[in-house]
C-alpha cells in the first residue's frame, strides 16, 4: 500500500512538487491536479508538498490546507505523499499537520526553526515539535543549513535519534554532506537506530550519495524521470549506468540549482512540458530574463542531443 | 479624534501589547482586555499589536486576526492601534491587513524579510508591500537587525520615502542607532520628505534618540509610564527631568532588553502589575528560573527604593 | 607575585586595554605606557592587551608583537596581564604567544573562530588550539557571538572543560547570559573541573553576574575605577553598595556599550581623562560627529551631578 | 609584455594558485615553484596568489609575504600576477602590496571586509582601501558573499566603478550572478566605465557567464587546462566545443566546489598529478577520508574514460 506510513525503510526518488500559480499569483489547485499527474507519470516513488521550494512560506495557513487536501486527493495513495509542515508557529504546524494526516500523508516533513544555534538549543525544538505533534506522526528531519542557518553534526543527529524515535528520515541536505553520510551510516552499524536518509539539493552528487548509503532522494528537478533512472539503476547494481544517466543531466541540475533563482527555471521547465500552465513564481521570487530564457533553450537543446541515440 | 490615520506627524508612546497566553499555551483574549486597559491606564499614545515582542510569528493566521479583532474592538478608539503584519507571505500579509483596517487600525507595520541583502533588494519589497496593500495604508517601516538581518542605511532610507509615500514613520531600531536619526533630520532639512520617527529596543537611548529629534517611542517595557513620563517632560522642555526619570528605570530597561530572553521578564512585571493572568510565553520560548526571580525581585526592590520619595 | 600564570581560582577586573594610535593612524607606544600607567592606577586586578575592542584585528603580526612586548614591560608584573591572541591561522596565534610567554603574561585569550557552526566543530578547534599552543600555556576561552557567530552551551563547555585541562578561565559575554553562570556553577557542584568565570560587556549585568557565580570581569571601560568599587563591594558582602556604585554609571555604561561605536567613546573618555594623547580609531572604524561629542559631554555632566556628595 | 598591470581590457584564465604546505603544515616554498611551473604548462594567461583558496588566511604576515616573494620571483613575467591582499588590517594589506608591486604583481585583489552591511559601507570601505593602497593600483574587486557575507548590486558596482578608477576588474562570484554579468555590460553600453568581469566557482557556468560577456575566469581548479580550452574555444567563436570541453568536466567541477572541503580534494588532484609533493591543507582545513578518496578514483576513471578518444 503506497500510502502507508513512512518509516526507517523508505525509499526512493519523493520529488518535491512546485506550487503552481496564476500569473496573477493566485493559487493554481488545477494545474496542481496536472504537476502531481505529471510527476506520477514519471515514475517517482513519492511526493513531497510544500517544500521550501514549494513556496510554502508564502501561503497563507488557509492555501497551505488547500494545497495538501487537494494534493493528497489528487494523488490518491498512488505514491506516499510527505507534507513541510515547518512552521515559526508550532500551533499553525500542528493544525497543518491534522490536515495532512486526515488526507492521508505518510508522513510530515519539518526544518529546524531560524535562529537555533548549539546542539542543545536544536535538540529541545526537535523535542518540543515531537511533543506538539504527538508520538504517532512519522517526521522527516530537514538539515539544509543555507535557508535555516541550522547545522547538525553526525553526533546531534545521534541524539535525535535517541531522543525522538518518530524521527524515520533525514533529508540530508548540508554541503558538504557525503562524510555525514557514511558517518550515520557507521554509527548504525555501531547499533544506532536506522533511520531512512534521501538527499536533496536538485540531485547534485546524488551517486555519490547512493554509494554512500542513501536511500533515495527528495526533492524537485524538472527532470524527475532522471532521478528515478539513476535510483533504479543504482539499485539493480548498475552504478555506472545510473552515473551515466545523471552526467547527462548535469548541466541542468546545476543550473537548476542557483540558490532562490533555480525555481523560476525549474518552473519554466514543466511549463515546456505541459505540467503547468503559468511558470509564475509568487512575489516575492525570481522571474527569467531574456538572456535567461535563451540560456535555458540552448541547455536545453543541448541535452535534447546528449539524449538522442 | 485618536484613531485617526497615522502621518507623518504622528508622535509619544506606541506600547508594544504583549500577547497573553493561558499556561498551557491557548491565546488568552480576556486578558488581551485586561491589559489593553493597563496600558491605556498608564496613558500610553498608542499601542501596537503584534510586534515581534508580540510573539507574531508563533499565531496562526486566525489567531492573529482574533487578535487584532479584539484588540480593536477593545481600545475602541481610545488611542490609535498599530498592527504589526511582517509575514513571509503577502498574501497573509493582505489578510490580516484588511482585517486591521476594516477594524479601524490607525496604521500598519512591517519589518523588511528575512534574506533581504542589497539596497536595491530592500527597496524593492518595500515597493512589493505597498503594491500588496495598496497606497491608502499608512506603513511604518521597522529598522531591526538584530532580527532581520537588513541593514538601512540613511541614503536607502531617502529612497524608500521618495518611492513610498505610504511610508510614514520609520520605528528606528539600529544600534548604534543615533546617528541615523540625525542624518534623516538633516536630509529633512535640506527638503527630503518628513516621515515620524520612533526609536524603540525597550526603552534604550530614549532621551538621546529624542534630542536627536525622535517623535516618540514604539516599544514594548513592563513600566508604560515612565516612557510616557520621559516623553512628556522632554516635550515640555524639561530635558533633565526626562533624563532622570529615564536612568531610575534604566537597570529594569537593560535587563528586559536581554535578547529573546526578556519578553519572559516583561510578561512577568506584566502578571505583578496584574496586568496579566499568566506570564507565559508560547514555546518556543523562554521561562524564568528560580535565580531569574529572584534577581528580578531584587531588581524590583531596588526601583521601589529608589522611587520612594 | 601578580604575573603568575592565570589559574581557575584567578579573580577581580581584567582591564581590556585599548590600543592607543596617532591621529594619523600610527600605533601610539608612548600612550600605551601611559594608558596602562592610567589602568593600574584605577586599582585593577589584571590588564589584557589586544582584546577585541583593542582593535587586535586591525595590526600587523609585527605591531601585535610590538604592543605585548612593551606592555608587558611597562606593566613589569604589577598585574597579570593576558594576552589576546585569537587569530584565523593557527601559526600566527603561536607566534604571539611566545612573545606573550617570553614576556611574561599570565594567560592566553582566545575566541572561536568564525564560521565554526556545530558544538563538534568548537570542540575540535578548542582542541586544534591547545595543540597548537602546547599544553602549559593557561587559555581563557571567550564566549562572544555577537562577533564570533558561535554559540557556546554549558554542556559544550563541559565538554571543552573536561577535554581541554589548560582552559581555566571563561570570558562570559553571551548576551542573555547570566543562566549560563548559573548552568556552568550548578555543573561544578556536581563534580565538573572548576574553572574561573569573568564577564564583560563593558559591565553590562555585573552586579547580577557577581551574584550568579562569576569571578571578576574582563572588559573595556571609560571609568575602570567603578568597576573595582563594585567587585571590591562585593566581595565584601555589601552587594546593595556594590549594585549602587554600578547604577550611578550605568548610562555611561550603556552608552559605551554601542556595538562597534562604544569603541570611540571609550577612547574619547580615556583622552578626556589624560590616559591618552588621541582618540583615534583605526580606519575602518567609528569617528565621533558634533552630536555624539556633545550628548557624551552631557551624560559626563550628568555623572559628575550624581557623583558629587 | 605579460607582467604589464592588470587593467580593463584583461582577460583569460587566472588560476588561483593552491599554496603547498608539507605534511607537517610548514609552508612548502619548493612546491610552489613547481605548482606554478605546472599551471603555466597547462596554458594559463595569469595566476593569483593569495586567494581565497590559496589559505591566505591561514598564514602569518611573513609568510605571505613569502609566498608572494618567491611566487612572484618563479614566475618570473611569464604572465601576469595577481595578488590577494584582503586583510581586516589596512597596515597589514598596504604591506603585502608593498611587496607585491615591488616583485612585479600585476594586480591586487581584495575582497569586502566581514560585516560590512549597507551599500554606503560597502562604499565607504572601498574608499578606504584605495586611499590606504594609492591611486596607481590596479584593484581586483572579489564579490564572494558565501565568505564575506557582503552582496553586491550591480547599482552599488556602479557608484564603485564610478568612484575608485583603480578597480579595473570584478572577480564575480555571486550565485547566482549571471544576471549581474548581463546588468553590468548593459550599464557599461549606457556610458559606464567598462571594467574587466572574471568569474570563479572553481568553473561553475563558465560557458554560460562567457556568453554573457564575462572577459574570463580566475579559479582555482585541478585541471586548468579545461578552463583555458573552455575559455580558447570560445573566443574562437566554437561555443558548442567550449561547452563540451566544459561538460566532459563537469562531474570534477562540482565536485571540486563542495564548500570548504574542495580544497583538499582539489590538492590531491593536483598532487596525483605531481604538481605538488603533498596535498596536505593546514589545519584547520579539510582532510580527505578513505571514502573519498575511493569516490575521488571513481570519479577521475570516468573522466579519463570520457577523455578518451
Amino acid at each position: 500500500m503506497p500510502n502507508d506510513r513512512l518509516d526507517e525503510r523508505s525509499k526512493g526518488v519523493f520529488i518535491i512538487s512546485v506550487t503552481p500559480f496564476h500569473e496573477d499569483g493566485r493559487l493554481d489547485l488545477e494545474s496542481l491536479d496536472a504537476v502531481l499527474d505529471f510527476y506520477i507519470g514519471q515514475g517517482v516513488h513519492g511526493i513531497t508538498l510544500l517544500g521550501m521550494m514549494g513556496e510554502a512560506n508564502k501561503l497563507t495557513d488557509e492555501e497551505s490546507a488547500a494545497v495538501v487536501h487537494r494534493g493528497l486527493a489528487r494523488v490518491a495513495g498512488r505514491v506516499p505523499v510527505v507534507v513541510g509542515a515547518g512552521n515559526p508557529s508550532l500551533e499553525a504546524m500542528r493544525r497543518l499537520v491534522r490536515v495532512a494526516l486526515d488526507g492521508g500523508a505518510a508522513g510530515i516533513m519539518v526544518a529546524p526553526a531560524i535562529g537555533l544555534r548549539t546542539d542543545d538549543q536544536v535538540l529541545a525544538w526537535t523535542g518540543q515539535v515531537c511533543d506538539a505533534l504527538g508520538p504517532d506522526v512519522p517526521l522527516v528531519w530537514q538539515d539544509y543549513p543555507p535557508t535555516t542557518g541550522v547545522y547538525l553534526s553526525a553526533s546531534l543527529f545521534s541524539r535525535i535519534v535517541h531522543g525522538s524515535p518518530q524521527v524515520v528520515m533525514l533529508k540530508a541536505e548540508d554541503n558538504p554532506g557525503l562524510n555525514k553520510i557514511t558517518a550515520i551510516r557507521a554509527a548504525e552499524a555501531e547499533g544506532q537506530r536506522r533511520v531512512a536518509i534521501v538527499v536533496g539539493n536538485g540531485g547534485l552528487f546524488l551517486p555519490q550519495a547512493l554509494a554512500r548509503g542513501a536511500d533515495g532522494i527528495m526533492t524537485g528537478f524538472g527532470f524527475p524521470r532522471m532521478l528515478v533512472e539513476v535510483f533504479d539503476r543504482h539499485t539493480k547494481g548498475d552504478a555506472d549506468g545510473a552515473e551515466d544517466a545523471y552526467d547527462r543531466y548535469l548541466p541542468l541540475v546545476t543550473y537548476e540549482q542557483q540558490p532562490g533563482f533555480g525555481l523560476a527555471v525549474r518552473k519554466e521547465i514543466l511549463r515546456r512540458h505541459g505540467a503547468l500552465r503559468s511558470a509564475a513564481v509568487r512575489t516575492p521570487g525570481p522571474r527569467l530574463s531574456a538572456a535567461d530564457r535563451a540560456e535555458l533553450d540552448r541547455l536545453l537543446a543541448r541535452l535534447e542531443s546528449r539524449l538522442a541515440p
